[in-house]
């Protein structure tokens, strides 16, 4: 077997053979395959395609490339979530805890955010004293005693991933559905999840732009789970417009103890909601009540409970940015708009995201929003509140706010986008 | 500028504009742009193409990355040949001295052979004491007094050519027709030639298969030839059989000889000739005779000098393989084909070409070729006779020669293919 004869199967539109693609992944791995020899392979996947048959083989190939995890010991079926990544996607914070709550085990494999989406484990990561990295002997005892673990993947967890994702990131080949499908699954079935529900998102602060994308990828990842004997379920959701009320690390945390109060915004507590019933059915969970639990503190104590197992405190004060910028409504009407991407990218740029794996980011930098598409705004109102240490950046992060919104005179007939626009299972 | 930017750029199909050429191939050279981003740029262009202005742009650019020679000191016009490479062709060899002995000067930067194709350099160096390393100053030496030098390109000539296609080569990106053509006339228009006539094969023993894509590329390099001042015209010219009665490096050094005696194989001959004209005629050389130059001894005049003059003896006894294994006709009738990648092949397994640039070749390996296509054969004649060193190899050697040739009844009407199958100017 030898790689140029790989990549020309590809380049000339052919379909790779389950040995092509186990020894490819494998020498890749071990580094007899050379970087510049698998980034022009991706780069001929990326716009050839592969089959479902091939993208199968080539996920089963990267789990193989390391080690599984197991929980058949838990005495809970375990449900694990999967977003593609957006705009104040804090969902992650009270769904965990929430599913716990209602019966289920959800061990949350998390990454850190890169460009202008946000990562789970930075935002958790602006709890003092919370840590993001457990053994698996720590992640199985934090899952058994609270129901619960939201941590960053070890490195034995498909390495052939981890190395093919840091090389796509550098060579123009992460626009491909095939090795997106491929890299998410491959890292949730080497997890060993019994069930996993997919929030896949669409929109300008997504990856997938368009709602055909966006069915094309989740279909390609439910059929992957599912044949992989993982109950597998997939919900298209908007990403137009941020979700809630913030897009930040700190302030995420704040809106989604909020929620697991009982209040927090409407569109949150929604997808919350949505996905955790899928959670549920999927693990096979009868008769649970997950609005119940986020009402009668439940879902809440699993969360201080989590929290604390990983050395955090649920009762410190988060931490705030030292200054903040008013964005104000220069008319009066309805609000038809509210960019996701642009609103991400005030939000990095303030300070929330990073532009490289190895930057830090500030746990008080953000966005705040004070209307959200269909809300009647007045003209001089705070629309916006920016956050951040550094406020040399609000030129900077202001730059993208200028045409990130639309207002509508009062009396326009304007009906927001559902949250949830399509489920495949 | 980035190197993301420039891959999507074409990897969405878009044409790449004149800043983002230039910076990345001087991003390249310096090694600024890794490997890996520029192999996955290199398929985008595979897969994308580019059109004529980014080709120019792209050659253009490769040429800035080094020196460029000039011949203007010269008392005669300059006149250079570039062939895209096939087996048993030597043609070289005796018309560099050619177009010498006519008037022409001609400074013959060479390469070596690589796969299934030979290499002049390695052909000439199994004339005991030829060198085929010169300085700028040595080879001006050498032209300006004999007319004539084939030797290696220095480093200081499009040097980002040379480090992009040592990449090509590991990461199945060679076959792009806008690469090979920047490839090539980077080298050729930085070499500083007045003229340049392009012999562009085509057919089993040649990197173009079909006439489509060999026109494609011979009218994009007499283009871009041409555009940059140099008087440049393009044979489209059969490789479907292997040119002459040898494929090997002595092997060949000895038909040229016999050429440039006056004798030599009917079709060396007619290309040979056919050659030297096209380049007399863009040198502006009036009134010469090529045919003459061979007959009457004054071409080996300049060879012997040519060679003496890089160290070589012309009269040296040519190195002789160890041993020798005959493959008879198995039939009798009329041979209607002998396939040049085949033959190529089997030279290339006793020795005479290489696997990688740093292994050495046999001086003596090859193939000796007793018919061609359109002669009559008899049963248990001599067809080949292969010579190596290794005797080992035969085995392997003679596998691809199975199926390398086929025999018709006697008195089949056939009619070889004519050697010059179309001209571009």
């Amino acid at each position: 077997m030898d790689v140029i004869s790989v990549i020309r199967t590809k380049r000339d539109r052919g379909e790779l053979s389950p040995e092509q693609i186990d020894w490819v992944i494998d020498a890749y791995t071990r580094g007899e395959v050379a970087d510049e020899q698998m980034s022009s392979l991706a780069m001929a996947i990326l716009l050839n395609g592969m089959n479902r048959t091939e993208i199968a083989r080539w996920t089963a190939a990267m789990i193989a490339s390391g080690e599984r995890m197991n929980f058949d010991a838990l005495s809970r079926p375990t449900a694990d979530k999967h977003s593609t990544g957006g705009v104040g996607d804090k969902i992650t914070l009270p769904l965990a805890p929430l599913v716990a709550a209602c019966g289920a085990a959800v061990p949350q494999l998390s990454g850190r955010g890169l460009g202008h989406t946000g990562g789970t484990l930075d935002k958790l990561e602006s709890i003092p004293g919370w840590r993001a990295l457990l053994s698996n002997e720590e992640m199985l005892h934090v899952l058994d005693t609270t129901g619960a673990v939201i941590c960053a993947a070890g490195d034995g967890l498909a390495p052939a991933d981890k190395k093919l994702y840091a090389l796509r990131d550098v060579t123009g080949t992460v626009e491909a559905i095939p090795l997106i499908a491929s890299s998410i699954m491959s890292k949730k079935i080497a997890e060993g999840t019994g069930s996993l529900v997919l929030d896949v998102k669409v929109g300008s602060g997504a990856f997938m732009k368009n709602l055909d994308d966006a069915r094309e990828l989740a279909s390609t990842m439910v059929a992957l789970g599912t044949d992989s004997g993982v109950r597998t379920v997939a919900l298209l959701t908007d990403m137009s417009t941020p979700l809630g009320l913030t897009a930040g690390n700190a302030l995420e945390v704040r809106e989604s103890v909020e929620v697991l109060a009982g209040g927090g915004p409407a569109d949150v507590v929604e997808l919350t909601l949505a996905l955790a019933r899928e959670m549920l059915d999927a693990a096979g969970v009868k008769d649970a009540d997950p609005a119940k639990a986020l009402a009668d503190g439940s879902a809440m104590d699993v969360w201080r409970r989590m929290i604390s197992a990983q050395g955090g405190d649920p009762d410190a004060e988060l931490p705030v940015a030292r200054e903040r910028h008013v964005v104000t409504a220069p008319a009066s009407g309805v609000l038809t708009r509210l960019d996701a991407y642009d609103i991400g990218i005030a939000a990095w740029r303030l300070g929330a995201g990073r532009a490289r794996k190895e930057d830090p980011v500030q746990a008080g930098a953000g966005v705040e929003l004070h209307a959200k598409p269909g809300d009647r705004v007045t003209a001089g109102q705070p629309l916006l509140t920016l956050h951040t240490d550094t406020p040399e950046k609000f030129d900077y992060a202001l730059a993208p706010l200028a045409s990130a919104y639309d207002i509508a005179p009062a009396g326009t007939d304007f009906t927001p986008s559902p949250i949830v626009l399509d489920r495949l299972a």
